[in-house]
């Protein structure tokens, strides 16, 4: 193979498998090249991903060694994107009844919901996540997002059992916001003891869901290394009952009577996590 | 810009742009380069993917022209992941009481979703789909799988109502297996008038939860253009009320009391669709 078919060939395999450890030898045998070819294919393939702030490839070097394509989005990049998701927001008319927001269509835009997972994937790649969890319904595509950029598997929480998912272990918990008592369920062989997760969830107001999912996740011996949430609610501050957080926007000030929204900048620009 | 820089940059641009139309000015001034340039790049990248057997570059001529990349799994790559899918869930630990079988992990691992996804999108990307639509929970990776490869949103239809999305349409269906009585809501603004959608699910019975589908469309005007689904079960053929469908696999034999599931490939690879 060419030089140039190569360059393609493997910035689709890159891209395609972030996180994962490919061998020179594997590129070597697979695309027909010698290992110093290899290599400088390499060195001009991370050039351009850090060019385009897309991410770098990180070496590993010894017997095992190779290099990782490690998605990580230049704060150009996360700052416009974050910077448009704002102004979507913002539009008078997703205000329903209650002040509550009309999300849906952002969330079914598989364009955002990746750009999303990129973002938060960058923050979270070197935490050496093993799983993704998140909750149905509205936390899945996002939660999927991310697991796609770290190459971990999603695991789903669930509101009522269902008999495809075998014996599970349940919890209640008190919903922040409403203070209703809720049950959360995870199928018993969905995780590993000790697993490291990470939390992903849409929208985050006082943070009773979130410490659900934690509590359910004590049970699992699981370790939370991080939380990531598409929006918080600005006004539940005082309430709030999860501190350590990675938010991509803030919603403040819904004013129904003006029909007018502030959305901002979350903490994720500013967490050095 | 350098070729070789400008072959990392225009591949992962494409790959993460499918169906999108992509000018050769765009290219042109983006990578600062001279259109003729800009066509030989292309011409190797559409050479390569297709020897990846990922897809190929399809050109459009005339003033408002360019380039789409139509992701296109070939056959081998297919017939290579349908059969280690068969064979992952012909695992007898997978037989849950009542003859159902776990698949969440599967459905939990990103790369297999990812790989679901373009398996229908090359089966579907010539049907003009303005928009995929399942049903929550177990179908909505699939369906975002799918709907980033055709470049289009998801709308995800419920079986019960949220405040956050708004007026909803409603229906009631009979489940074709349990033949219980059952509901499901979209919210108004999800779909428009007239739209073409693909529906996508992970599991087929009878196919009463995909004809509740199809009955809430109606109400929307929308035109099924294509029914996808990862799994149907064999047995149930007699009492199917949906006939036209892809699926991925077909699971036959289970036999509870000999721990042994039997999967067959579905009807995707013989379809002419």
């Amino acid at each position: 193979m060419k030089r140039s078919e190569r360059l393609v060939a493997m910035t689709n395999y890159l891209i395609e498998n972030p996180m994962k450890l490919a061998s020179l030898p594997y590129f070597s045998s697979e695309y027909d090249a010698a290992k110093s070819s290899i290599s400088e294919d390499l060195a001009i393939v991370n050039k351009t991903f850090q060019q385009q702030g897309i991410g770098y490839l990180k070496s590993i070097s010894g017997a095992a060694g190779g290099v990782k394509y490690i998605p990580e989005y230049s704060i150009e990049n996360s700052e416009e994107f974050i910077g448009g998701l704002c102004e979507k927001m913002e539009d008078p008319s997703r205000l329903l009844p209650g002040g509550y927001l009309f999300m849906s269509d952002l969330l079914g835009e598989p364009a955002i919901v990746r750009d999303i997972g990129r973002l938060f994937a960058s923050k979270f790649s070197e935490l050496e996540i093993d799983v993704v969890v998140t909750v149905a319904t509205k936390g899945i595509p996002l939660a999927y997002a991310v697991a796609s950029f770290l190459n971990v598997p999603v695991v789903i929480v669930r509101r009522d059992p269902k008999v495809t998912e075998g014996s599970t272990v349940s919890i209640n918990y008190v919903s922040g916001s409403s203070r209703k008592i809720q049950t959360m369920v995870l199928p018993k062989r969905s995780l590993q003891e000790g697993a490291k997760v990470c939390i992903i969830d849409d929208f985050m107001k006082a943070g009773g869901t979130i410490n659900g999912i934690k509590d359910l996740l004590k049970e699992f011996n699981a370790e939370v290394k991080a939380i990531g949430v598409m929006a918080e609610a600005e006004d539940e501050e005082e309430d709030r009952v999860v501190d350590q957080y990675i938010s991509l926007v803030q919603i403040s000030n819904v004013d129904i009577k003006n029909s007018q929204i502030q959305v901002n900048q979350g903490n994720i620009l500013n967490e050095q996590s």
